[in-house]
C-alpha cells in the first residue's frame, strides 16, 4: 500500500494544496511524500459524505456493523511491518510498542464488534399499553438508543494506532452507528493514510455508504476548528492539549446548534505513598515509580507527574532509590520537536523554581528530540500554594511533594484538580488513611487505584479512562472501554407505533434477541 | 404548615432582602406573604452546605435512599388541600389539574425510589483480574456509577409541582445521590415554599446532612447566574425559556470547570397528518387537535405547534372541525402576566405576518391575562423560507402548513429544528410515507408518536422527554423517566482495591445484591 499524502474524503483520494510533511524525531528530518492541507471546501465534503452516510449507517444492524469493525481489524493487522515501520519513523517509538499498540488496536475493534453484537448498548425499555388504566391509559412506549450523528475525531500524537485514526474514539463511534471524519495527527500523517485506506476499504468491502469514513490532514488550527463548527458534525472526540482541548470547546459552544465535546486534555495523576506501605517496601517502590514514570518517555496520558507522601526517613529511601533508578535511564527520543521544546521550557521552569529541589536527571541524550528523564522535589505547603506546580508536564517529569503530617496529605489531595488516574500504595496499616482519600480520590478521578502504577490502561468492560475536568472536559464518559459507546448515542422513545414501523430492536418478536427491560423486567424473551 | 417567605437553607430558615410577593393571575393581585430575595452570600451558604453534605448523602445505601424519596413524596401528600389551594391561587391552574400533577409528583418520586432500591442504574461491572494473562497481567477492575456532585434544579412556571421544586430534576437527582439547591420560580414561590418544608423535614427525619436540600426564591437573573457559577455546583437542571436555557449554558460553559446544563428549552412539537388518515378521519382529527392545544391554555412543552399536511379537501375538512371547536373553548387564565403578555405579542406577529393566514380565535375572556387561543394556516414555501413561523409561542397557538405534496412534507421535516416530540398520525396507505418520515424525525425529536398527541408525557421506564438542540440543551438525555438518573451520575472505575475498601456495590459477596456485568455476563450473584 502506497501513500499518496491525499487525502481520503469517502470513496476518493483528494488532493489537496501541497502541506507539510512527517518528521522523524530521531533524526530531525523531514520524511516524503508531501500531505494535502485540507482546506473548507474538504471539511465541507467529508462532512456533506457524513451526514448522507448517517441515516443508512446508524440503521445497519448489530452483526453487520460487528463485521465491519472486524474487518477493519483484519485490514490494520494485514498492513504488518509496512504500518510499524512508518509509525517507527514518524513517532520514534519502538518496535515492540507499536507492534502492542497495534494489536490493542485490533483487540478494542473486535471488543467493540462483540459488544456491538451483543446488543446491550441499545438499551432497549418497553413499556406496554395498558389501555384500561384509570385516570389515564397508558400508550405502548418503547425506548432504544440510536447514533448522535456525525462525528469529528482528532488523532492523538502519543498513540498514533490506540488513540489515533482507528482509535477508541473511532472505533466507539463507528459501533454507535456514526460516520467518522479523522483529523489526522500531523505527527504521523503516514500512519495515519495507511489506517485510513485500510478502514475505506472495510467501509467499501461492506457495502457501506462511502462517507461513513473521511480522513483530513493538516496542520493549521483553522482545520479543526472548521471541522468541529460544521453544522452536520454533532460530537466531537478529542485527545491532546489542555488548550487545544478548551478551544475546540469554545468553538462547540458557540455553535448555533451546541454539541458534546469529548476531550481529554490533561492529568498529573497523582500517586499517594502511604506510611506503612511506604515504610515497607520505600526502594521497590522507588524503583518502580522510575519505570512508569520513564515508559514511552513519560508521554502517557497517566504518566505519573506527582507522588505524595510523609516526609521521613522511608520517603528519603524512595527517593534514594528513585535517584539511583533515574540516574540509569536513558534518553528516548520524544514524538515531536515540539513536545521536546515544550518539555525543555517545563522543566526548565521547574528547575528556576524557588522551592522546588531538582532530585535526579536521567541519561543525557546525543539525537535530536531526546527526553531527559527529571524528577523535583518540594514541600506540601509550597505545592498547596502554587497552582502552576500542578500542571501537567508532557513527558517523564515527575514532582515528590513532602507532607508533614497526614493532614497535609489530606489537603493536598483536597487541592487537585480533576484527574484521569488517582494511586494509593497501601499497606494493612494504611487502611485507616485510606478511607479518608479515598472519597477525595474518587470526586476528583476517573480511576482509583491501589498498589499500582497508573501507566497501562486496560480495555475492558470496566474501565474508566476519563474524569472530572481538566482531565477532561465531560467526567461523565470514558474514552477507553466499552462504555465508551454511550457519549455517541442518544435515547429516542416511540409512543404506540405499529410493529411494522418500529426498529428491529422494539419489535414484539424481539428479532435481534436483545436483551430488554419489557414494563421494568430485564429480558431477552419475545413480547407479543 | 405556615408560608414564611424566608429562604430554606439547609436545616434553617433564612430570612433575607424583602424581595416580592406572588401574583394571583386570574385577578392581577399580588399575594402575602413577602418573599426573600437570595442574594450572593445565601447563594454560597446553601451551595457550602450541598457540597459538605456530598460525601455522605452519595454513599447512602440505596434502600435509605429510596426511602428518603417515599419520605418526601408522603409528605408532599399530606400536605393535601393547603398545597393545591396555594398552588390554584398561584398559577390558576385548576384544582383537578393541580391534583394530577401532585399525583405525578409523588408518584415520581415513589418511581425513583424503587428504581435506587432496584440498583441497576449502578450499572456496576466487574472485570476479574487474570494475574497469568500473556503478555500483560490484567488488573482487578470494577466500575461503578456515583453522583455527580450538587445540582442546582431551576423550578419551571408551567408544572408548579412535577417540574418544581421536588420534580422531575430533584427526584432524579437526589436518586443519584446528589444535593439539590432549587432556585423557586418566583411564579409559585408559596407552592415552592410548601413543598421545600415537606423536602426539608423528609431530610431531618431521614438523618441526612442538612445541605442534601436548600431552597433559594428570588426575581433576578443574577441569582439564577450565581448558583449556576458556583464552583460546587457540579449540573444544572432548568426547565423555560430559549433565552434562559442559553444564558445558563454560557455561564456554564465559561466557569473555571465547565458543568453540564440540562435546559429543556423549546419545542413546537409537530405533528404530521399523513392523507389516509386524514383523508378517513379529517374531523376527529381536528377536534382532537384542539383538545391537545388548548389544555393547560397551550402552556405545556409538549404543545402541538405546527401540524403539517397535505393541501386539498380533506385537510380543508380537518380546519373546518378545528375552526368549529376553537371557536368554542373558553379564554383561560395564564400562569403570569408576563406569559400572557409574551403570548400576545406573538399572536399579534402571526396575525401581522403577510404570508399566514388567521383561520380562528378561541372565545375572548373577560379575567386578567386570559390566553385566546389561535390557529393560523400558511404554505410549507412560506414555513420552509421563514425562521421566524418555527419558534415557539408558549400558548395556545398553532399553525397549520399546506403542503402541494408529499416531497413538501418531507422538506418540511427537514427543516425543522431538535424537538420534544414529532407526531404522525397514518393509516394502513400511509407507511410508504411514514417510512421516510420517521427517519427524519427521530432525528430530530426525543419522542416519536403515531395516532396521538404529544401532550401527555408518561413517567416511566421508557420515557424520553428530550431531544436535541434547542428542546434540550444535550440530547444524550431525558428529563422525565427513570433514565433521567444518568444525567447526574458518572462514572469511577477501581483498580485493585481490596475487598474491604471497595464500596458495597463492588465488594465480591455483592451485599447491596445489585445486578452486575461480571466478566461480561449480566447477574446477581457474588463474585468470590
Amino acid at each position: 500500500m502506497t501513500i499518496t499524502g491525499d487525502l481520503l474524503i469517502g470513496a476518493r483520494d483528494v488532493p489537496a494544496k501541497a502541506g507539510f510533511r512527517a518528521i522523524d524525531p530521531a533524526r530531525g528530518e523531514a520524511i516524503e511524500p508531501v500531505f494535502a492541507d485540507a482546506g473548507p471546501g474538504e471539511v465541507e465534503r467529508a462532512a456533506a459524505l457524513a451526514a448522507a452516510a448517517f441515516p443508512t449507517f446508524r440503521e445497519t444492524q448489530p452483526e453487520e456493523r460487528a463485521r465491519f469493525l472486524e474487518n477493519i481489524a483484519d485490514r490494520i493487522e494485514a498492513l504488518g511491518d509496512t504500518l510499524i515501520s512508518r509509525a517507527m519513523s514518524e513517532t520514534a517509538l519502538p518496535k515492540g510498542r507499536l507492534n502492542g499498540e497495534g494489536a490493542r488496536t485490533t483487540g478494542q475493534l473486535r471488543l467493540f464488534a462483540q459488544m456491538v453484537r451483543g446488543g446491550d448498548w441499545v438499551e432497549a425499555r418497553i413499556d406496554t399499553a395498558l389501555p384500561d388504566r384509570k385516570p389515564l391509559p397508558r400508550p405502548d412506549l418503547r425506548l432504544r438508543h440510536v447514533g448522535i450523528g456525525p462525528v469529528a475525531v482528532f488523532g492523538a500524537s502519543n498513540f498514533p494506532l490506540a488513540f489515533s485514526v482507528a482509535g477508541g474514539d473511532t472505533a466507539s463511534a463507528l459501533a454507535a452507528g456514526c460516520p467518522v471524519v479523522v483529523k489526522g495527527h500531523p505527527a504521523h500523517p503516514g500512519t495515519s493514510e495507511l489506517v485510513g485506506r485500510a478502514i475505506r476499504e472495510a467501509v467499501a468491502q461492506s457495502g457501506l455508504p462511502e462517507g461513513v469514513f473521511s480522513l483530513l490532514t493538516g496542520t493549521s488550527n483553522e482545520l479543526g476548528g472548521a471541522l468541529v463548527a460544521d453544522p452536520r458534525i454533532m460530537a466531537v472526540g478529542f485527545t491532546g492539549s489542555r488548550a487545544g482541548g478548551l478551544a475546540l470547546m469554545r468553538i462547540a459552544a458557540a455553535r448555533p446548534v451546541p454539541i458534546p465535546v469529548y476531550a481529554e486534555m490533561s492529568s498529573i495523576n497523582p500517586v499517594f505513598l502511604l506510611p506503612s506501605a511506604l515504610d515497607a517496601r520505600a526502594e521497590t517502590l522507588g524503583r518502580a515509580f522510575v519505570g512508569s514514570l520513564v515508559l514511552g518517555a513519560g508521554q502517557f496520558c497517566t504518566n505519573p507527574g506527582l507522588v505524595i507522601a510523609l516526609d521521613g526517613p522511608a520517603l528519603d529511601r524512595f527517593i534514594a532509590a528513585a535517584r539511583a533508578a533515574l540516574g540509569e535511564i536513558n534518553a528516548a527520543t520524544m514524538l515531536t520537536p515540539g513536545i521536546h521544546q515544550a518539555f525543555g521550557r517545563s522543566v526548565a521552569e521547574l528547575e528556576k523554581h524557588s522551592s522546588t529541589e531538582l532530585l535526579a536527571r536521567g541519561l543525557p541524550g546525543e539525537g535530536a528530540n531526546m527526553c531527559r528523564a527529571a524528577l523535583f522535589a518540594t514541600d506540601a505547603k509550597t505545592f498547596i500554594g502554587d497552582h502552576a506546580l500542578a500542571g501537567e508536564v508532557f513527558g517523564a517529569s515527575s514532582i515528590i511533594v513532602r507532607c508533614a503530617d497526614e493532614a497535609e496529605m489530606i489537603q493536598a489531595a483536597e487541592r487537585l484538580e480533576g484527574q484521569l488516574t488517582a494511586t494509593i500504595h497501601i499497606d494493612a496499616g494504611d487502611h485507616a488513611l485510606a478511607r479518608r482519600l479515598l472519597p477525595l480520590l474518587e470526586e476528583r478521578a476517573g480511576r482509583v487505584l491501589a498498589n499500582g502504577w497508573p501507566t497501562g490502561v486496560e480495555v475492558g468492560q470496566a474501565m474508566v479512562h476519563g474524569g472530572p475536568f481538566p482531565a477532561t472536559s465531560d467526567p461523565r464518559s470514558t474514552s477507553v472501554g466499552t462504555l465508551a459507546i454511550r457519549r455517541f448515542l442518544r435515547p429516542v422513545c416511540y409512543q404506540d407505533l405499529s410493529d411494522d414501523l418500529l426498529p428491529e430492536a422494539l419489535k414484539a418478536a424481539n428479532p435481534l434477541g436483545l436483551r430488554r427491560l419489557v414494563d421494568g423486567v430485564s429480558g431477552r424473551t419475545d413480547h407479543g
